[in-house]
């Protein structure tokens, strides 16, 4: 199936450094995939000219004369920069001309531009950010991670649907289980909000499989692990700075006299086995779940390894039909669509 | 200074075969220690002849005819068992034949027995869990681990100004610094809670650092982090289950074949001493913050080294003075006693 992706390559750290390579490398893969390259048309060509490449019929350069600064603020990437390489990114998706988008721009204006652009689907209030972690069983997928602080129950099992269609689509898994992360198993457990949640998802067609605990992400205990943003961010966060710091203790113990170096050096085959497993850049592309299109996020520091998974989550997304499969079981669930309301700027940035 | 502890001798999955030998092994590193093991007369006498011990002045055992069992509801062991090991124990804190009580029982009715026997103190509205963590820097301090689901403001308020009294007193820092677990460094970022409760940490008279991002935690930015019970909880369980996860994927990788076992065997030394700087043993020992007495609480499965260390913690937070700190600057921060009331059974279980 022929798949277009809008690329805003002048999104993240590196910009066309990154961008560019990296869909280099997934044409080169796929011939059922084109790509429109968004940004400033001299930097992304001068980046195909360094990689010996150039545009094709799978490969596009649409100008955009505007950048979206890492630390600009929503408020201002929405109001001042309408031809930014992310706004015209998402505009092609909006307009049919790409069937998803990937920025690795910063993620407050990125989901600002694409809730303002594109809406969010009929019966979804907020968009929630998913992502799919390593777990021992393979991989556990997680939402929200960070768009929305405080949710409601219903909210709650929303982001339960949309991200069950996602693990479905993208993992072809029938029917994925979907776990409440809590404070225990027990249906009486947790605060207010998570218990009526329970209720709500015990209730749907769902593979609900009860709360689980935050050790059961890792453990691959079920397939999608729902939670509100605030701790779903927090504990993601969390075990980045678990990980640092058991790499760090290890390499300090290796490094700390030269028989240690000396076993550092045997075990460096195993060591290094051990990191990729672990490679966040394998984990990178976080999926913008509830708005009427596909848009994936890439890490701001993501190298072209990474940016390139990215692209690939985007494109298995847009080719699973992730977005109807949502919509149907929004439908199947008696979630109902709110007449459809239009919204503006302002809005959308000041519930950021 | 000469302290009493009580300990809980059935507590936990191995009760006097890991409370007797520990406390026999604190006994004889501190000769200003005394000790009460509470429990079963014949047990606890069986084991204390298994390792050449008997009774002495410094050592006494205290009969208690009942058990609580680690599944057992708060409710039941509050109504069912007041002659357990557990309820003696804190008995005597209250009473004032110990300065402090350990215990490995079950957490739910330890926080509710303790509620219930000796009450908050005067401005707290409910007990908090705090530990210490490892970090890069030494150790972080965190609270609320899981007693509290849903928080106040000024609860979490109240949270850091026991922790903030806490690490002063056991760290002997003269002015630790607390941070507030959120999902961004900026006074705007959060869920409506964490925003009003920056607001109020701000113009307390505490060290308050700021916001800080899961990853501070084991960054060690900050000598206290205060967050909710569910956060907290969630928190913690995910990283025991990515150290848990890192650790499988290392033994696999190393297990893989002859020769990686063979690297396995050359790097067996940096790899016990990197194991044993994050051995959770040496952070066993949680301690329940907010009432008239102090009470710690140790892992359910902890062996004897881990149950010495909370002795430790209970001994340390007895001979600093905690209670006391905490009580002046409940007074400093203006948070007002409420006029006692008398708690019932029922209220406390209620509201676990």
């Amino acid at each position: 199936m022929d798949i277009t992706l809008s690329i805003d390559a002048m999104g993240g750290d590196h910009g066309p450094h990154v961008t560019v390579p990296a869909a280099l490398k997934a044409l080169a893969e796929d011939d059922q995939l084109n790509i429109v390259l968004v940004g400033l048309e001299d930097a992304i060509q001068a980046e195909l000219k360094a990689h010996k490449s150039s545009i094709s019929p799978r490969l596009r350069v649409h100008h955009a004369t505007e950048v979206v600064l890492m630390d600009e603020s929503p408020q201002s990437a929405l109001k001042n920069k309408k031809d930014s390489s992310m706004r015209v990114a998402i505009n092609l998706v909006k307009s049919g001309e790409a069937n998803a988008c990937v920025s690795a721009g910063n993620t407050g204006a990125l989901m600002a531009t694409a809730r303002f652009v594109l809406k969010t689907l009929a019966g979804i209030d907020r968009p929630a950010i998913a992502s799919a972690l390593p777990s021992e069983d393979g991989s556990t997928y997680m939402l929200d991670l960070g768009a929305n602080a405080d949710c409601t129950p219903e909210q709650l099992l929303q982001f339960a649907v949309m991200g069950a269609m996602l693990v479905s689509c993208v993992e072809h898994k029938a029917n994925p289980t979907v776990g409440l992360l809590n404070i225990g198993s027990e249906d009486i457990k947790g605060n207010e909000v998570v218990k009526a949640a329970g209720e709500l998802l015990r209730d749907s067609h769902l593979n609900f499989y009860g709360n689980i605990e935050g050790d059961d992400i890792f453990k691959g205990t079920v397939d999608l692990v729902v939670c509100d943003g605030f701790v779903g961010n927090v504990s993601l966060k969390t075990t980045e700075g678990l990980a640092h710091m058991m790499g760090k203790f290890l390499t300090q113990e290796f490094k700390k006299n030269w028989l240690t170096k000396l076993m550092a050096l045997g075990a460096m085959p195993v060591l290094k086995a051990f990191k990729k497993r672990l490679d966040p850049r394998l984990y990178n592309g976080a999926s913008f779940l509830g708005l009427r299109g596909i848009v994936v996020k890439s890490h701001g520091g993501a190298d072209a390894v990474a940016f390139h998974h990215a692209i690939l989550v985007a494109l298995e997304e847009a080719r699973s039909g992730v977005l109807r499969r949502i919509t149907e079981q929004l439908e199947i669930e008696h979630i109902k669509p709110e007449p459809h309301q239009a919204i503006s700027a302002e809005a959308v940035t000041e519930t950021l």
